[in-house]
């Protein structure tokens, strides 16, 4: 059995790299920590999540370097180690490709056994080391992309580092990891850019009618166009093809839509998008379906929400989601609350008891 | 001065025409409710927005009944009635065009004076006479276009109307109204619809890859495609020009992905997202740039958020907003809190006293 005992060399101490050698560090695996910028190395070090030298051997190293430079840096530490390479880019044939051209050429293939992709899928709109965290990748998902020659222990070595950091982890082929993360991320990426992209000319009094669909679609839209630039980049054989996929489907709504034909093409893709939008998995990965909302008027002070919630909690509900409404101009505020079907009618009598203005 | 004295006739007691009638019911307005299902109007005159037989010639009707019939409604009601009409209908454009035609027909052009459109920005996933509530506009936009003929005192006692319910309202030209509504709800519903349009044929463990952009991106797709075709189609012309943007853009990006030089397109497209994304209000109008947010890890169990928010509180931190982070999977879960910069220091250094795993 494949036992994760160190020392782990961590490549890049950004957030995912900082953050895994705070998880390692804690269960007293011994990290090394490197990173082209020294200021980034000494940091990670002083907020404990390794060491900037280790004298043995690692057993493991993991690549957390930006996208661009991913392949490079495996091919360079299955070079200099006789450790098991992982990576964390969030886009797999990419490294791999550039993996196999570069130990091809110094006619070092036999090294990509030791190499077995990964992708832990958490994060954050922070960057840096100080915003490493210890419990990222808690009960967070975390692919696992061997390829043809992975050698077994190595991914089994890969698959301890996961669990050592407390994630669930899923194996998948390179293929369909990227093609998976295509659709569940970088496509929504790109979509919510496009959307957001026809408000920058918009008159302001224009923009006084948004409300909550159009604050949800446009959020991660304000992503980081450096970082989202390499990771199109690097997966855009996956994303070429959804993106023909919506672009045959724009075709056909805008002659829908000339020929005052719409409604069988429009209801089509609306009820297509219907189908799609409830598989998306809710918190726990269960469908949000199974959970029932009740809306919740707040004046809008200190103290509201704790009453709120403190008032849901005596109905021994559990809030499994909220959402505050926060339409423009609005002196009161609106709260939803979303719980299992069987804690719904005890929270709305208990909250209307205690005051509360429900609406089921 | 033109006072909004009753009665005022509603026509279509699904939850907006119902909603009304509770506002203005509420503020002692005698109001009559009219619909074409029978057991819809005996439900809102049982909850109170209104009776179904009323005297008095009314001075105002409203027409809340669905799109496509917005227009003839709207031309009956001038026909039977001395009164103002409005109507409270998602697209102004369709309905003046028909509300045009249908009096040309008759030669009652000139009762199109009386004629304002209005469009209340409010609405729920609930639907129907049950859902009807007095506050349903309170704090929300409510839209007022008036046309070339419209009279001003008609524009006058919409505006009223809007003011009774509670509403704040901003006048926009017909062709102004549409574009704006084609930009921040008709654009962000079918491009949310197309992107989760995407996940129909994705395999289960694909999905399983879902976070929260995916969930944001896509939340709006589940909304009804029957309403929704409806919308699309009476907005067709300022939503084509939209859609023609977006195809453009994508076939840019098809050519630049194909030729593996996507940066500057890639980037581009990103840039404007983030130009677009941050014009959005967020809550009171307010770009949601100006508030910091902290992340607090949160065991998943009744009573946590009770005491997260009262703790909260103590701080003298109001949250503006909130998010729960819920990744499939995760035994712990993530709060993200919205506060004021001037709060934050305060609201960190409180709840890291009471126990709180915060991380800025």
């Amino acid at each position: 059995m494949t036992e994760l005992r160190g020392p782990v060399r961590i490549v890049g101490t950004g957030l995912i790299g900082t953050s895994i050698g705070l998880a390692l560090a804690r269960l007293g695996v011994v990290v090394e920590v490197v990173d082209a910028d020294p200021d980034n190395a000494l940091m990670a070090e002083r907020i404990g999540a390794g060491t900037r030298l280790v004298q043995l051997e690692p057993q493991l190293v993991v690549v957390a370097v930006p996208p661009d430079h991913v392949g490079a840096v495996i091919t360079e530490q299955l070079e200099q180690t006789d450790a098991v390479v992982t990576d964390a880019a969030s886009v797999k044939g990419k490294p791999l490709a550039d993996a196999k051209a570069l130990t091809a050429a110094s006619g070092r293939t036999a090294d990509l056994a030791r190499y077995v992709g990964s992708h832990p899928m958490a994060g954050s709109e922070r960057n840096g080391p100080l915003a490493g965290r210890a419990d990222l990748f808690e009960g967070a998902t975390w692919a696992i992309t061997p390829h043809e020659t992975s050698d077994p222990d190595a991914t089994e070595l890969v698959r301890r580092l996961a669990e050592a950091c407390g994630a669930r982890t899923v194996e998948l082929s390179v293929p369909d990891h990227d093609l998976a993360v295509a659709r569940v991320s970088h496509l929504p990426q790109l979509m919510s850019s496009l959307a957001a992209g026809t408000l920058v000319d918009a008159p302001a009094e224009h923009l006084e009618l948004s409300g909550q669909g159009v604050r949800d679609v446009t959020r991660i839209a304000a992503g980081d166009p450096g970082l989202w630039t390499q990771i199109v980049a690097a997966n855009s054989p996956a994303l070429s093809g959804l993106l023909e996929q919506i672009r045959d489907e724009l075709d056909r709504l805008l002659i829908a839509l000339s020929k005052e034909e719409t409604d069988d093409e429009v209801t089509a893709v609306l009820r297509r998008g219907v189908s799609g939008a409830v598989r998306v998995p809710g918190k726990h990965g269960t469908p949000h379906i199974e959970l029932v909302t009740v809306l919740v008027t707040i004046p809008d002070r200190p103290g509201q929400l704790a009453r709120l919630f403190a008032d849901a909690a005596a109905s021994g509900a559990n809030v499994e989601d909220l959402r505050i409404d926060h339409s423009p101009g609005r002196p009161v505020g609106e709260v939803e609350l979303a719980v299992k079907p069987a804690s719904v009618d005890q929270l709305v009598e208990v909250l209307t008891e205690r005051g509360w203005v429900v609406h089921r």
